[in-house]
Order: structure tokens, then C-alpha cells, then sequence
């Protein structure tokens, strides 16, 4: 039977010189951020049934509880140090252990990411991350800093994850390759984090939050927070390429209120869009207009010809 | 029904102005730390039915779920700044909750460390906090620093968390006064900060850690780390008041190997005697002198005569 030291050993701690004075082992980790430069911390945490599935696949999952919180330093425009992972684990099963790890590693140091501590107990499997990273103070894209008359953008392309979960839950009938296509988007997420880098580092951007409940609900946080209003281009939203495929009416509704996207939304001066194109081409990222910040509160939706549409949607709610 | 979002306006958010640029609303929180300083960070998971009972009283819950966590700043000497609290809940329950949240921001408030973000979501009761700190460079009490000859010092007292878990568990038949002030000890740890700080400000003391899972495994840490042994005056150990009145056998056993201390074990110079002295009283926190490190590997007991004692004991694993 493996060991809370051994398991720890043998899947979490790494030989390689890393960022932080002080890693794995001791009572904290140290960590010299640079001079000058501000955190940006946030914590996330996934449980069995809730954000995934029971037997969801451990390298995946090692992806995923990572990338959700790298999300949220992309949609602050931070650069990446380091984390803690707390794991709760209902035995020590080194086949799990090795799949999690390696996914989990596999992205962290495409970010160049640091493992720097955390903790194991017994317990319902349980995936807490805390994510530290920096950046210049005064560039942080904060939820309160829209301004009526900003564009409202989108990376990439959304409601994917929610037509593979439509799929799961048999809410509607997807062809296997149809399927196993937006389940990748939906257990495989890609952190915008170059994005939010170049959004941020002008800054080009005003207002940003990542979209994991929705994008209704999500930008709502926005409105609220920079106490403005919005109007979206209901058939500008850019659909993954499964949802895509589907009729109208569900694209809409997937696309505005789906869940699990981890795209950026954010808003820019319409002086930026060159800027804000610019950006999504060094980053790699597609990035798509799809409404304005009114100063009128309310978040209002036209079709593609402006034309009002009436659309009763919200955001996902943990306690609803 | 409480949602996600009132749930932490009620119980969580505060108007109060922080240390934090930014505190929870966003997608990360902001912190700019004290330029040339090192930041400390540490993360606990606590687990219903493993680190606490099912019907836990919230209010002693909050308080020790932070307290685990400011015990092991303490143990790297470092000053408390902020933390992130990750909560699974069965169910939002508006009096567990402020329980809760008053527990937390007592003990919160009382060491001036602010809960700057974090995540909530339903699922078995789980609550991880990440920990923030900070220390002058070069200042941090280490697991690695132990040399041979330094002192053996041990904060506080020792045994009756294990003692009121003695008698939660039947395994001894106590008076209900005296399991009530052991359980006191289990259940509301007061994290030894403010010796941490006074040791670590010269610094006065070599290695220390924090005492969770019994000294002899703790301290185990420290002798692996530091490529040393020691030995412990089992007689000189100081008893929590409960436990002091128990037989020796016992006495020894749960000093020894307890669990739920959260008590510092450190070593120090014997140059330096009276500094740790010093800093116990100017830390209002008692310290008692328990041992040597030697360089011999390997860990030895002897009693209040000197002579070895023969003791089988090992610290706490979460997987065995």
C-alpha cells in the first residue's frame, strides 16, 4: 500500500530545478515574486459528479483541474508561476495517480507552471488548485473596468462542452464522432493564457472574465460589476465546430448559456479592434465581435440582422 | 434557497478595506507583497469523518480548518497576509454557514490575515484554505537546517488532542470535565505565530515544523531532511493539563504520538538558550527543551535519569 509520502514522492515531486526557493516538503513552499510585479492568485475546486464525471479519465482530469484555474489567470491577464494541489483521494491507486499526474504535469509545463505544494488526505475524490501568478500593476483585467461603447469579444468558439454533456445526459442524439469531438473541448479545455497575456499587456483590453457557467450568465458579472448594460449579436457567437452542425435554436441557446468553456470574453475600445485582432494572431487564438457594452443596463440579443430577440437564459448556479 | 453568489455576499464578502488590491468578485484576487520579501504558501485539506467529526460544531470547524493552516506559516516563521478558502458543501445551510465563516474570520481577524478569494460548490463537505505569508529572505525556518548539537524545543504542550480523541473513541474512560477541556485542545488549535516571527527574526532557532501528525513522525522530517538523528528526553515532554494527570505510559504515548498538536517542534544552537527563552515569553507562548539533535541517523529516548528507553512508534498516514 502507498504511502501519503510515498505517493507524493513518486507522482508529485520532480527532480528538475523549478521557479520557487522552496518546493515540495516542507511546511510551506518559498516563492520570490519578481519586484515590481503583482499577484494574481485564484483557487478552484472540482468534485466527483459535480465537475466531472466518476470515472472520468485521471490524465484528463489531471488537464482539467489545472487548465480551469490557468483560465482564470488568463482572464486577468497574469503570467503563470506556480500552484498548490490538494487532493482528497478515496484510496491511493497508483494507476489513477500516474494518469492524473501526467496530465496534470503535461500542462503545467507548457505554461511553465510550477508544482510548488499542497496536501493528500483520504476522502471523496476531491481536486483543490490555488494558482499564483504575476503581473504588471494597473494592467489586470478586471471584471469592473467595461465602458459603454466597448466591443465584446470571444476567444475561440464556445458551447461545445455543453452539447457533449447534452450528449451524456441523452438530452439529444449525437453521431459517436460527433460526440467524442465536443467531449474533447468539454474534458480537454486550452487555458487562453497567451491571449490574456497580449490583452494585457498594453493593456489592450478594459474588462475580461473566463466563461465557465455560461457566457450569459458570465458577462452578467461583468455588466454588474463596470454597472453597464450590453447587447449581443445572438448569431455572431462563435459555435464549436460539432455545434456548428446543429439548427439554429440550439446553437443559440448552447452558445449563450452553455458551460465548461474556458474561453475568454472581454471588452475593448472600439479604437483597439486592429489591436485586439493583432493580439488573437500572435497568441494563436481566435477571436471573434460579438456585441457592445451599452450604457443602459440589461443585457439585450439581436439576430444577425438586428432585429430584437426575446431569450429567457441564465448562468449555472453550484446551489441551484 | 441560498444561491452560490449570496452565499458569499452573506457570509464571506466584507466591506471592510483589505491589504488585497483586489479581493473575491473576481476571477483572481490581487496582492501586491512587501518588495523584498519571500512569500510563504501553504495548503490544507480537511475532510469530513478524517480531520473532523460529522456534526462538527461550524464555529470550531472554521476556526480550525484556518488554524491548521496558520500553524504551518508559523512554522516557517513567516507573518500571515491572506487566504483562499475552497468549500464543498451538501447543502448551502445558512446557520452552519455563519458558524462557519465566524469561527474563520475570528481567528482570521485575530492574526490580521485576510481571505482574499476562493471557490464554493456542492459536494461532500471539504475545505481546503491556501495560506499566504511572507519573511525576510534567508529567515525562513526550514526542515533542512537541523545540525547536530542544536536543542530540541518543543512549543506549548502536547497529548491532549490524542487524549480527547482517546475518549471520542472509547479507547479510555475520562470524566466529562476533562474530556471537554482536551476537546478544546482538538478542536480550537491556537497556531503559535507569534513565536514563529520571534524565532525566525534573528532567526533565533535552526529547522522547526509544525507538530499535526504526532512528534515522532514530525520530527522524523526534520532528521530526514537534515541528514541528522536525535534524542528525546521522553520525561521531559511536556503533557497537555489533561493528559499530565494520566499514567506515564500513557503520558508518553501521546506526547510522543499524538496528532492535532499544532504545536512547533524546532531546534535551536545551545548558544542560544536564552533567546528562545526570550522569544517564548515576548510570544507569550511556553517552550520547554526536549532533546538534542546528534549526528548520529536515527531517533533515541531516554528518560528523566538518561537512560534509553525502548519505544515503538510511528506518525500519522492518511493512506495506511
Amino acid at each position: 500500500m502507498l504511502s501519503e509520502f510515498d505517493l507524493i514522492k513518486q507522482f508529485f515531486k520532480r527532480e528538475r530545478p523549478g521557479r520557487a526557493d522552496l518546493g515540495i516538503g516542507d511546511d510551506c513552499a518559498l516563492l520570490t515574486p519578481t519586484p515590481g510585479r503583482q499577484l494574481a492568485i485564484s483557487s478552484d475546486m472540482l468534485v466527483e459528479d459535480r465537475h466531472f464525471f466518476k470515472d472520468a479519465d485521471p490524465f484528463m482530469l489531471g488537464h482539467k483541474s489545472l487548465a480551469v484555474n490557468l483560465s482564470d489567470l488568463a482572464a486577468m491577464g497574469a503570467r503563470p508561476l506556480g500552484f498548490t494541489l490538494a487532493l482528497a483521494l478515496p484510496a491511493a491507486d497508483p494507476v489513477w495517480l500516474a494518469g492524473f499526474s501526467r496530465g496534470l504535469f503535461a500542462l503545467a509545463d507548457a505554461h511553465d507552471c510550477e508544482l510548488i505544494g499542497g496536501d493528500t488526505t483520504k476522502g471523496p475524490l476531491n481536486i483543490c488548485i490555488t494558482v499564483f501568478g504575476e503581473l504588471a500593476p494597473g494592467h489586470a483585467l478586471r471584471r469592473d473596468a467595461a465602458q459603454a461603447g466597448d466591443d465584446i469579444w470571444i476567444s475561440g468558439t464556445l458551447g461545445d462542452a455543453r452539447l457533449a454533456l447534452a450528449g451524456y445526459w441523452k438530452e439529444l442524439a449525437l453521431p459517436d464522432e460527433d460526440h467524442a469531438q465536443a467531449a474533447q473541448r468539454m474534458h480537454m479545455p486550452a487555458p487562453r493564457v497567451a491571449l490574456g497575456l497580449a490583452l494585457a499587456a498594453q493593456p489592450i483590453a478594459r474588462a475580461a472574465l473566463d466563461i465557465s457557467d455560461g457566457l450569459v450568465g458570465d458577462l452578467g458579472h461583468i455588466l454588474a460589476a463596470s454597472r453597464v448594460g450590453a447587447t449581443l449579436d445572438a448569431d455572431a457567437l462563435p459555435a464549436g465546430p460539432v455545434l456548428a452542425r446543429q439548427e439554429q435554436a440550439l446553437r443559440r441557446r448552447f452558445t449563450l448559456a452553455g458551460g465548461d468553456d474556458y474561453e475568454l470574453c472581454f471588452t475593448a475600445p472600439v479604437s483597439n479592434r486592429t489591436a485586439v485582432l493583432g493580439a488573437g494572431r500572435i497568441s494563436g487564438t481566435p477571436v471573434t465581435r460579438v456585441g457592445r457594452i451599452d450604457a443602459e443596463a440589461g443585457l439585450r440579443f439581436v439576430d444577425a440582422q438586428g432585429a430584437p430577440l426575446d431569450m429567457k437564459l441564465s448562468g449555472w448556479d453550484h446551489f441551484s
